[in-house]
């Protein structure tokens, strides 16, 4: 191969391992194009996007995430707004926080980390979110949105995994593609996205029987179940293409990466994979949110 | 087989052929009781439940559907509000129709008969039909509602096909289920529920290459491509659970019906399945819309 795409390069090598989906470097050239967008928004409008995050409690692993973020939106040109909230915070409390967000000018997107406390009703407080600031696509109407193909913002994972097959040109109408796991922000759009655009669908899940009969069967296998390794390598078919969107502690993602590298055709690192994409994603989201708010006149992708 | 419940009797009967799931018959019986909840309501507020039915141009098949829904409306107890609109409507007309519709205390629930014509923006139409008189299941809520499990209107095919499966007692849990057709108020919404419900959901589609290798492993098909007798008989699993929501010329379904019968378990007729649940949700709805409108108190299914 004589391309010089490191897109191309990992998809085409020849060789016996799977290629490296690398999901760090096309989230630096996605996040680039958006720290541009950011830019040349706030020099037309002389107003910054502005993402607000919200965080409830201290959960370390949230901390960590919520920081990562602000310093990717930092470093892209775009304000973040820190909401720090009490654990013992109430819905009814973060409820109306999370409306005045939705009705504060100042504010192009809202992110809630997830997950809240218990005693939080999750879904409550993301339908608080204003549709045209849910950048983090976790709202009904943008799984609905995602449901039927709609425009509109999609949930961060799941689109960035549409992302990295893009880029890698696997071709999805007609694959059969199974998802494993459904959680409403990741396993189920995940497999609408795919089913959008025409991947034969199915959702396997805590009470899928055999599961192993499914993946060996599958062209394109997205692991959402967060638990270490719980895909078996050898159940991957010969020539898949493995999304891994698995973070589990030890740097473990859902698949047992080794064995199923050695049977797929392209294959997501954890990290490096999925999560650097998420986070792209979330970035361009806030930014195409503040440039149709601030009336810049592009659409809202999805 | 001494159970005289005709449920349980035709579910239950030692037969070379599959059980006929009896829709028209769970239908009466479910009519029978939402007729009781739309005679009480009436009773205990002086209003009875009305439903305003939308039909836009005077395609023949729709307004038959449409009469028969007032019929069955008016057998019911239920009011029926006719809105007729001529085919040359603009979607900005119709979407104002329904805004209106929407706002009038008088109304409880509405039905947007469809296909609408092409010239109609469909999608904006529905969204303009108020969640809370969504009776038809047919807006973005409505569908994440189902897509995450939660409470509210769903979609009445699918709706009706999940009652089907609950009378006759088919366990769905762990189960495969493909659902052949992804339309926004049919396949996709019925995929969702049966995921809802823990069966492990492949969507087939136009796109799907072979077909038959999906439908060989499954324990229940649902039929939804308005193609008739686009599923063919030799594919249907020996013991499978076939619901045929397929309605085409001559009182053909989507599912080769002899063929399919051999093999299934358990199979709905054409007509007499799964067409009359359509309706029995419709009303059942309206008078669960009705009951909450006017403080009733009884909770919106789903």
């Amino acid at each position: 191969m004589t391309s010089t795409s490191p897109t191309r390069t990992a998809a085409d090598a020849p060789t016996d391992a799977a290629g490296l989906m690398d999901g760090a470097a096309l989230a630096r050239r996605m996040t680039d194009r958006t720290a541009r967008r950011a830019a040349e928004l706030t020099r037309r409008t002389g107003t910054a996007p502005c993402l607000a995050t919200v965080l409830v409690g201290e959960d370390p692993a949230s901390v960590t995430y919520v920081r990562m973020k602000q310093n990717r939106c930092a470093k892209a040109g775009i304000d973040s707004r820190k909401v720090a909230l009490p654990a013992a915070t109430t819905t009814g409390e973060l409820v109306a926080t999370l409306r005045g967000l939705s009705e504060d000018p100042a504010v192009h997107g809202i992110l809630l980390q997830h997950p809240v406390g218990p005693h939080i009703d999750e879904r409550a407080a993301f339908e608080a979110i204003a549709p045209e600031k849910d950048v983090d696509g976790v709202t009904m109407r943008s799984f609905a949105a995602m449901g039927f193909g709609l425009p509109g913002f999609v949930s961060c994972t799941p689109g960035g995994i549409l992302r990295l097959l893009d880029a890698y040109e696997v071709e999805l109408a007609g694959r059969r593609a199974v998802v494993v796991g459904r959680s409403p922000i990741l396993g189920r759009p995940a497999g609408m996205l795919l089913l959008a655009r025409d991947a034969t669908v199915t959702y396997c899940h805590s009470r899928t029987v055999d599961l192993s009969a499914h993946l060996r069967e599958a062209d394109i296998v997205v692991a959402a179940v967060g638990r270490p390794e719980f895909i078996r390598g050898e159940d991957i078919k010969p020539g898949a293409v493995v999304l891994d969107a698995g973070y589990n502690p030890g740097n473990v993602g859902d698949v047992d990466f080794a064995g199923a590298r050695a049977r797929a055709r392209l294959i997501t690192p954890v990290p490096g994979g999925v999560g650097p994409m998420t986070i792209a994603l979330l970035l361009e989201q806030t930014v195409d949110a503040a440039e149709a708010q601030l009336g810049a006149g592009a659409p809202v992708s999805g």
